[in-house]
């Protein structure tokens, strides 16, 4: 039984190490290949609602559609059977984004607006950051992450504060410009407040009074030059990160960690510095 | 006398460290769901703006506008009663504030378009930092606040030298684009000036003229690169605060400050450091 | 003969304290109310392009502008009068535009167009910068130009490599997009990518074919990525000049300098530093 | 033979360093005024598709693309010429670059539309950057660039990861919106994501109902405070750069390197520095 058994057992690694695992060759090749089926499946789902493809290609679009979900289901009940624990698979997150990523296609027979919600394959691609981490990517994201956890408390009470003068200035233009030139109500004021304080400035909504004008000209001056805050707050938090780091090595006759990059003697002591970096 | 008094104060001091404190459970409850109203209530006076809310809801609001303004007239009345100082809190930048939320529903009976001044009630949001002060979000607040004060002269500086700036480009535009183009008035160029160099761009008035084309490049790529400046000068500061707050650290041995966050040992006589960061 | 010419030079001397000097109360004084009269008679004149306001207050504004630019002649002649080396004052910048900014109201009763060159006397407000050498405020500006002079280099590259790619990009939605879609020649193609390129977007010229759309998306990103490059080069330098500029304190045992602001022991030898900061 | 050969060999030398060099006099000039030459010739083909320039000089535009197609066709024969390896030059980027911006002319003349190809001279400018390495402008570009590439990986990241989202947040708006509203199909959706968190906002496609304005100002927003990301990534890369090529001045006596830019004295064993920054 136990001979019985190692086969089997033998096939779920390998199909794991292979469908799970990103170390071995083919490993790798799956996950690429995956990810080219999932991009050329959103991009399918993408050009199909362009008016002019739907109608000239409609008919490929649906058949390649299928096929794409074949490939999923597959894939998806590989995962099930070869998964060391197959519920807690089932459960995670990428197990329930796998799931929701082939069910469209069969609602769509029996809803015919259910298609849309195929869109959900696309954070299958977060999978991809798995291939990064061969490719040394994933510490300098790690970086990242962890210059903003860092700066998160600054930048919530900067937009804290934000929105509360959003609020101020939005229940001010209402009052100010009135249902006439577009603030209609105070929501669409907040609209307006954003579009103008993020410089996007679309011009769908102006203010025509001069007095609006003046309010909104002190608006994108402030949108202008609080940009300057979250920036500074994330630039010295990710030059923090970049220089705790770079330099690790220590001194071995004195202990000094933190030279400088291109230090070829220990700052303190004078010794030279093993170039293990 | 002292044990009649002794009770009455007892209650004073007990609905004070409630009302005014965050320091206990009641109190930061308290305060907790006072905020909540205060967002509810401001969120009502937004929705009533809305044309279709109106006319649906819009009797609904009134009577909840009436339950908020009952609420906070109570608040009101028990602040000034457990305040130790009831004239300097009436006097208080809070106080007027509190005053000012709740009087314009009782204005509107008289006049009717007294209700949008109850916006002013968004006023009592900032309160918010109170509560945050428990998170500890307010060291890292005052950090910013301290770089911006830092640097204040300096983007003075930058922003007195802009305005010179605006207000000559200004001058030419309306010169060269003249009323046809929609510079109707130098007040007006203004506007456009501060719209284009800011980079919100509505678009509601544009030069037509190719010289008017050329100087509104030159605005343009004039805004884009002069963020730079507050910018630059903001993350040097926030950068000097930060470094000047992480690690106060005293080496025991040669008194040495101002290690690297790291640091194990002191970086000028190598002897260990405490970790009491 | 000598006694003669003395109090006439005396009263020459007290003239260009109070004129040219900014270090006594009265020059102080002089120039504040210099700097309000240029201010007013600016507004005046930009004022004046309202329509209603000429309509309503023409007559009013023509006066003033008589009366601020009979004080400034006044002044002007003044200046003359009392300057040490009146051809060298009469040929210097300010000199210049001194004159100038009296010169079109006369020249307005002959040539009626030339009033607008009054704007002219904004540039006067430059001299507040002399002002505000008195406040102190002189160091920070030196500060901002001494680190736009060590990344004016840095920045020039920058801008001229943009300006490259500005040009290829406008070449090619020329022909992409074509005098239909309102790209009618490539220098106002060159507007367009100008407009895009710095987030702008004005919107009175949009893409309308799918390749078009496809570029002005690219365009955009590379303008949103690309002014990280200046701010990358100011924010250093200007942390340079921050680090530079502030703890010049000498240790008074091993000569070294530059320690970091908090420093109350020197970093290399630890004995004590002088607070003299 | 030697004798026949040298005065030729001498011929070629004196035009290759005329042509290729730049440290002689003549090498400089003949580089400047054929910069001079490549932007008029640009220039010319700018201008000509100004309608109205085109109608009244287009002979004369026409006759001066010749000329500089006559001067650019004798410079590329004469830098074949001179050569050292005439083939790698004609294979070279610069080399393929020269000849395409003679063809375009000479083509035209069979094919009437070849001649918007003539753009392509404008990467000759290219070239510049060997003219500049005269005035040192060259070493603080390589900073930009290596300072770039430096923070490639972290940018990299960032843009993935944006695309990401831009891609979820098109759909979204795409389902959300409507053909009705502009959002035609989702790559039109994926354009109107893209002028949004650029904060570019043309504002020729803009979301109408309550809804979809929420989740368009929720897009400002993102595009408002991301920026921040690559501009620190940059910026902590440049002020490293900096930092490690400004001083790198070392100490006689204990060999240490990285002193301060003001420095006068070694900050560890303090033996005088020499000046020969």
């Amino acid at each position: 039984m136990a001979t019985e058994k190692d086969p089997e057992s033998s096939l779920k690694l390998k199909l794991r190490r292979v469908i799970f695992g990103t170390d071995t060759p083919a490993g790798r090749y799956f996950d690429i290949s995956l990810m080219v089926c999932i991009v050329m499946s959103v991009l399918l789902v993408f050009l199909d609602t362009v008016a002019s493809v739907h109608e000239r290609y409609g008919d490929m679009i649906v058949i390649m559609e299928w096929g794409f979900t074949f490939i999923f289901t597959i894939e998806y009940i590989l995962r099930l059977y070869c998964s060391a624990k197959p519920l807690s698979y089932a459960r995670s997150f990428y197990g329930v984004v796998d799931l929701l990523s082939v069910l469209p296609t069969y609602l769509a027979l029996f809803f015919p607006g259910a298609s849309f919600t195929m869109v959900i394959r696309i954070l299958r691609l977060f999978r991809i950051f798995r291939v990064l981490k061969l490719l040394r990517y994933l510490s300098e994201g790690n970086l990242l992450l962890r210059a903003m956890m860092q700066s998160s408390r600054k930048v919530f009470i900067f937009f804290f504060s934000v929105s509360l003068i959003v609020v101020v200035l939005s229940a001010v233009m209402y009052v100010v410009e009135g249902p006439n030139n577009g603030f209609t109500s105070i929501p669409k004021s907040i609209y307006w407040t954003i579009v103008t304080i993020t410089t996007v400035g679309y011009g769908d909504i102006t203010p025509g009074t001069p007095l609006g004008q003046a309010i909104a000209a002190f608006t994108m001056l402030l949108g202008y030059s609080i940009i300057a805050i979250p920036t500074g707050i994330l630039t010295a938090e990710i030059s923090q990160e970049i220089g705790r780091t770079r330099d690790l090595r220590r001194c071995s006759n004195c202990l000094k960690v933190g030279h400088e990059n291109n230090a070829l003697y220990c700052d303190h002591c004078g010794s030279e510095l093993e170039s293990e970096l």
